[in-house]
């Protein structure tokens, strides 16, 4: 008897597709469960190049700090790097750095770290084996299937957010799910960092678009967790992303950020955003030369200002369309990227951030397969945090309803794939095996019985009933299945409980620096 | 500054995403070239479980051969096996297997070899470090967006071979690529058979049904490679897929087929359909201790029939939907059974067989994210021909035209994720970075213009335009994308040039085999 599914296969009695047959019932949602709070990696992660051409890639990057330097725009930063010895000249902003300056200063970076939640158990263990994932950050426009693409506002922002407590699998918030700009820029951070704050118990991110900034998104974190400055200070409860300005920039909020968040030991995530062809090499290697110099410089620069400061090495390394300047997520471009990137991480002893990452305009199959060449990449490269893990669409332009979702499905069968394989003997099932005649089946037996309830994981969208049983359903999609699954968390949304003291003090505060008039918006 | 896409940074001037923005061109389809004719895998395969772990799982399936036994329908079948040293009893079909007896029989598998087609530059290598993907086979039904879902037919089919001839990604057809149920089962296979030595130039499949079927592939593939017999038998040519009747049945077609193939050295790929929950234990270990006793007796089978037979070994364990009893494909407890498959054949040094496999019933985010996960596991886990590369739907019941060209996308982009990253000094880009002041760009630099129309795989359906002008396109999907493409690509379909001397040959012994009544439809 010949292949699995042939029709004339399919007319015999023993087939295993008649046997097993296509079911025909519902699908059932999974619960949103712990078990997916504290992520670990279990694979060997995979190199994308040999031990010798990563020390080519390093010390090509190391030349490009040494001869060529970075532009950093910021007075008192460019002081700090002269000062722990770089090579900074008067009335210049080109500041060079010493391979060993360098290699020494990231020394004390931490290899590992906790990122607190106001809740403990919502603690991120960030470097090593750990992997956490963030809701997708920043996009200006939001949609979903009934309301659209819409620029982005306060009700979308905060309905995302309140997805992003609805997941297990979401450790975090990356920042703003999407941009409201409904909120005037002054006192955006404060409304926002407040939403965050009380509608989720997780941790979160502030942007660093002015030390103000920094400085009530350190507050708000504080006053959230309900503790001390000194405490606050021992437990980074905070983080920020900085993209340098590739190529070779660093303007002045990003300094002004590491300075802020460093110096009380909050979290810097250093992060070139580095598109092979357009302000990086064309060539993948080139452009992680460029990503690893400006990461180094960063990263640096963050112990220069605390040692023993937490931070993370982003990569962001991608391609355009070089028909068009557009640029691609999820290509295989991405995915060496990604690999490479996990490599230098490792090398340097300091936790990687990378991306869940797509270029589609709407939730079809490539939303999904340039995600999924994103997660395989982001896995196998280990990396510990990843950014823009749920929701991120048309390359992080828009921030989708329905790809939230699906991005939850997906990353909990990332989880899934993760825990180790049961090799016990009851697993591997002599007994059962030995219980069944040939040509029978395991539906009955005791061994299914006791196991068959928890034995695979159930997916919140995909459809596996039978076609007819589908086509009667309406023939829905991954996008429309999707969607009636966000309405339906966002109606059973529940607000995480605040100690009544400490909402009113976030309330007080964002109250007293609204009427300050908030930050400056001059960034 | 602070992450990628915030509305915040979009605002400033140094905004990477304003200065790469988003394009406006159409998307180009990349050409059919040869560069995918020969794939190599490049990484470390991936291990699931421990070395002592996969000893246990081994172990466990040598028992079952010992202890349980599996039942052999086929009486000459279970002579060759007592012959070679199996405990087989008279008026018994159950045979038990000596741990020894298997694992010395097995010693004679070659580990790598050539499947050869009618045109040299088609030959597959099977083993080893070498990665083939074969066309969907055996859907009952086929389906496009503009003819929806309906049985098999004559002319779906050689439009679907037609198709497997247009991308050099696809290295074979794995058999009917959709059931043509209008042709009367006793000639199916030669028609098909001719149609496919016709009209590809690929190697191909033979189903093992009934041993006439086999004489007669056999036959086909030796006139259309105009050899002799002894050639043939010097050059696997043609290969059959057993599907062994889980749990532990063998039955009398599989044997024959066997017999028929592994005596002339043609290609037997030894594949039990253990689904864990309905024909498999529910525990995936369970499963695919399962399997590998039922691959490791038809596997020893082949070279009791004749040492030195090629063979494959063939994993096919997925799970089932606990609720429904339905199949699931693309599973995390899939990608665990592929790792674990692949781990299984490098200790026995026989090359791997696995698939790209969903269980969706249309083209939507699910079929490819299914998809992907199938990819990435069979990519980690080192397989080495994956039968239904291109046009699986619904679990197999279905061959989609758009997704048989989403899945060459997909396996394209696979390969070029497989090709070597170029990190010579040119590639490091240090003069480039050199050439370009912070803050600057590289799209018009020397480096660029020297590489942009080869730097980055251009794919077939990713749609990079951004918004307004997808918007303006009309909004298309994937799916509506490769819809497009297959129409275009099958109009512009092209013959392989033949000898019209063995085009005439291949016609007369079908006609022959016809008048005779072709084969017996009994099976």
């Amino acid at each position: 008897m010949s292949d699995e599914i042939s029709g004339e296969v399919g007319a015999r009695s023993a087939s295993p597709r008649r046997r097993a047959g296509r079911g025909s019932g519902t699908v059932r949602p999974a619960l949103s469960t712990a078990q997916y709070r504290s992520l670990q990696h279990r694979f060997p992660p995979t190199p994308v190049v040999s031990e010798d051409e990563l020390e080519s890639i390093h010390n090509a990057s190391l030349r490009v700090l040494e001869e060529l330097g970075i532009d950093v725009l910021h007075e008192g930063a460019r002081a700090i790097m002269k000062q722990a010895g770089a090579d900074v000249k008067d009335g210049s902003e080109r500041v060079r750095f010493d391979r060993n300056l360098i290699l020494e200063t990231i020394k004390t970076c931490p290899s590992e770290f906790t990122l607190h939640g106001r809740n403990p158990e919502r603690n991120i263990r960030i470097g090593g084996k750990n992997l956490a994932f963030a809701q997708v950050a920043s996009p200006p426009n939001c949609s979903d299937m009934q309301g659209g693409r819409r620029a982005g506002n306060q009700k979308d922002f905060r309905n995302l957010v309140k997805l992003a407590q609805r997941y297990d699998i979401i450790h975090c918030t990356g920042g703003y799910p999407v941009e409201p700009v409904d909120i005037h820029a002054s006192v955006r951070h404060l409304e926002c960092l407040r939403d965050i704050a009380t509608l989720t118990d997780k941790p979160f991110h502030v942007y660093s678009l002015g030390k103000e900034r920094n400085q009530d998104g350190i507050e708000i974190a504080r006053i959230a967790r309900g503790i001390s400055h000194e405490q606050l200070e021992r437990e980074p409860s905070l983080f920020s992303i900085i993209n340098s300005n590739s190529p070779r920039k660093l303007d002045i909020p990003m300094m002004q950020g590491i300075i802020e968040m460093s110096s009380r030991n909050q979290i810097i995530m250093l992060t070139p955003f580095t598109l092979a062809g357009a302000m990086a090499p064309v060539t993948i290697a080139g452009a992680v030369v460029q990503q690893n110099a400006e990461a180094l410089a960063g990263i640096a620069f963050t112990q220069m200002v605390r040692k023993g400061a937490p931070v993370v090495y982003g990569g962001f390394t991608s391609n355009v369309d070089m028909k068009t300047g557009a640029p691609a997520f999820g290509t295989p471009e991405y995915m060496k990227a990604v690999l490479l990137g996990g490599q230098l991480c490792r090398k340097y002893g300091v936790p990687y951030r990378t991306s869940n990452v797509n270029a589609a305009n709407t939730v079809d199959a490539q939303a999904a397969y340039e995600s999924v060449f994103s997660l395989w990449a982001l896995t196998q490269g280990g990396g510990n945090f990843i950014m823009h893990s749920a929701g991120w669409l048309e390359g992080g332009l828009t921030a989708s309803f329905e790809k939230f979702i699906l991005d939850c499905d997906l990353l909990q069968m990332v989880a899934e794939f993760l825990t180790p394989l049961d090799t016990s003997e009851p697993a591997l099932a002599l007994d059962a095996i030995g219980s069944v005649e040939p040509g029978g089946h395991y539906f009955g037996t005791a061994h299914t019985l006791e196991r068959f309830e928890t034995a695979f994981y159930s997916p919140l969208i995909s459809d596996w009933r039978n076609f007819e049983t589908w086509q009667e359903a309406g023939s829905p999609t991954a996008y429309q299945k999707a969607n009636a699954i966000w309405q339906k968390e966002l109606a059973a949304y529940e607000r995480p409980p605040m100690d009544p003291a400490i909402a009113e003090e976030l309330e007080a505060f964002v109250a007293k620096r609204t009427e300050e008039g908030g930050a400056p918006t001059d960034f």
